[in-house]
């Protein structure tokens, strides 16, 4: 079967089928193997990381992946160390940085910047976050978690808690499950509904999405709650943010109560997941972020073509 | 043939004759078969890259060279990272960092910082930059460049355009054309005019210059620009600097009225070239960034005597 | 014989036999071939590099360390590009870390930070300084430097100079030479002295150092002098700081006339170590601090038990 990803881009996972979804999570599952000890597939080549945002998970992950696939990473972890402090256009600091390397991954705060990019360049560009927009390899791990922990996504129930109306991941992830046959508890607080718009969207693609505000039932009901940070500077006034904020608390005593569903969170937590639960064996909200290394490397394999092994 | 380099440092240009240019030329034409899948020539060997002030092109092109080649890199990519913060000399700073690597490539603000470190050293120093003085590795891309893209340097005649009086890398690019057989225009505006014992340099070498502020005619006679930013710094009256800045700025209509010829620039441009030039053939900026790669890998093989592989 | 630092943890010297300083030193003896050509023991392995406080020395070495073994390194150099600006605890960002890599090395200014680690995670932990309690690996390079310079330890005649009290290098080089058979002398102003509570320490371990503020003949009786540095800030008089400062300089006329002992220092130096000692041969602080690569090819050698190679 020839491989579809060979020299394309990953910058959202709205223009990607189930079945690449799946080819991704399949040779993600083989890279295991190799997630310890690495492997020399990428040997010699570069991956140009251009973080004009700050991240330690997505950064650090990216280069673990490309290092354990035996090639190497050159780029920068904030704008301090660019050119766009001497007034460089994106673009023209994206075609430099592509003359040094064979593939990239861009972390911009401005929607449409890693869609700019792949258009501009010959090489593989990978989305590491564009604003409010798209974070597509925090979906491809969050889909391949579930997926490793419950064995498969379809016929799963799932709770999505938190800030789902400002929260990148959760947006990003609703729209990948409609490629899935599940169910879908949206579990908010009024002034973090999700969207009207990508409300209509998930119902035209199938999904019928259930919106509740009473953890405690929708924690019950899910094999799994996919939790968010809600931010304190959503609310205008912090005495409100403060009761939402705590009634949205996930705790040992909630999940126990309640069936001990699978917990995930994309990090960092502040105060809406309880220290208390870390000992849990269904709180894999750290093994979540671990998985963004496998996930990272079978789509460098991908992108690249690199040998399987 | 004894390898001339080997343990030597790379300081100025100015010390180097047209055959030792050759020789790192030549070289770099070599590294272009290993520019994109690697070589394992510096495999354990490593390059500590100090960047007192920061960069985008030099450092990562470095670092992709070195890794290029199979070796690794250490090193800060700005001072905030060194020691220069608890009041370290940087004569300390570099004798402590030579005893974690075997070539240290150097940018400083301050003139003479490279000849300081080669002095101090046992191992191979590369200037990467100090203050208005010396960037002789950008010399080597552009001299580089000219070749591969010219096919030889001998014969063409070449316009200096912009700033001829700050710009470190026009500077450095005339001294080293005296090396050549070249026509050489100086197109600048009044208060941007080079120096004079440049200009008498230059002449002693052999090279009689002309000097010119028409940017179409020196556009019509040349083989090829090198355009340099006209930096608004420069001019004590803002208007005067927007009067000379639009008058040197280089677009599609100006190349293709006058004959086309190959466009260099050292990066980052900010007004003085219009994005319009962009798609045309012989605008090679961006190439001619990436060519550090090569003609660094080669600097690198030849100052630690590298397998040719 | 059985790795029995396989797994562990390097967090204190003080938890370390003479036997297992021994071991380290050992190893490091076998590393000083790999110094400089570099082997492939650790190939396929990343070291998290979390340096929540700058460091030239530290950092770099520990880095120069793993790639010489073969392997790579990820992390961040200040705290700035990490998730701790978003509010993350130090104990998730080293979950998370954990995720990635498969040893890591910590700097954090909190005293018990790199314990805290240890606890935590189930992959090896070095701590790379934390706070004023602890910087083992320097001493280890302190103790191999010694041994390495002067054959053996034992029957050696240290004086520790400078700041004793707040000197976490001095304190804990004190700590490990209670495992070795030497005369102490403690060197240092009045307002300097070492504590009480470690003097006794280092009485109930049979070390009976002698203290002195006499320079000359604390320099002429032993075999090595530790120097460290005399900071401005621990005096609440300038012109008192002065007085001392100036009393504790050394320079090439103090060590010629009192039998040029071996001088260490952790560096950096500011004042008190004049330059003109820096052609003496037995002025050794830039191979002490270069030292530090095969020590920390040794603590990740046997911390990961990498193949003898």
């Amino acid at each position: 079967m020839p491989n579809t990803f060979e020299g394309t881009d990953f910058i959202t996972i709205r223009d990607k089928t189930r079945e690449e979804l799946e080819i991704v999570m399949d040779k993600a599952r083989q890279m295991e193997q190799y997630r310890n000890v690495g492997t020399d597939s990428a040997r010699g080549h570069l991956m140009g990381t251009l973080f004009f945002e700050p991240s330690t998970r997505t950064r650090i992950s990216f280069q673990a992946a490309m290092k354990r696939l035996g090639g190497d990473t050159v780029g920068f972890p904030s704008p301090e160390g660019s050119s766009v402090q001497k007034g460089e256009t994106l673009a023209d600091t994206l075609r430099t940085v592509s003359q040094y390397v064979d593939i990239l991954v861009l972390r911009h705060p401005s929607e449409g910047s890693a869609k700019l990019a792949a258009e501009l360049l010959d090489i593989p560009v990978m989305n590491g976050g564009d604003g409010s927009a798209n974070h597509p390899t925090q979906t491809l791990l969050d889909l391949y978690t579930i997926r490793k922990e419950l064995g498969k996504i379809d016929g799963k129930t799932i709770t999505l808690a938190g800030d789902l109306r400002y929260s990148r991941t959760t947006r990003s992830l609703a729209r990948a499950l409609t490629r899935f046959d599940v169910e879908l508890i949206l579990n908010s607080p009024e002034q973090l509904k999700m969207k009207e718009d990508l409300l209509v969207e998930l119902e035209e693609k199938g999904l019928s999405p259930k919106e509740t505000n009473d953890l405690e039932s929708s924690t019950a009901e899910a094999d799994l709650i996919y939790a968010t940070r809600i931010q304190k500077e959503r609310f205008p006034d912090i005495s409100e943010y403060k009761k939402v904020a705590h009634a949205y608390e996930i705790d040992k005593d909630l999940l126990e109560k309640n069936g001990e569903p699978l917990l995930l969170h994309p990090l960092p937590r502040v105060n809406e997941i309880n220290t208390d639960v870390d000992d849990m064996d269904n709180t894999v909200f750290f093994n979540q972020a671990g998985n963004g290394v496998p996930v990272r490397m079978a789509l460098i394999s991908l992108l690249l073509d690199l040998p399987g092994r």
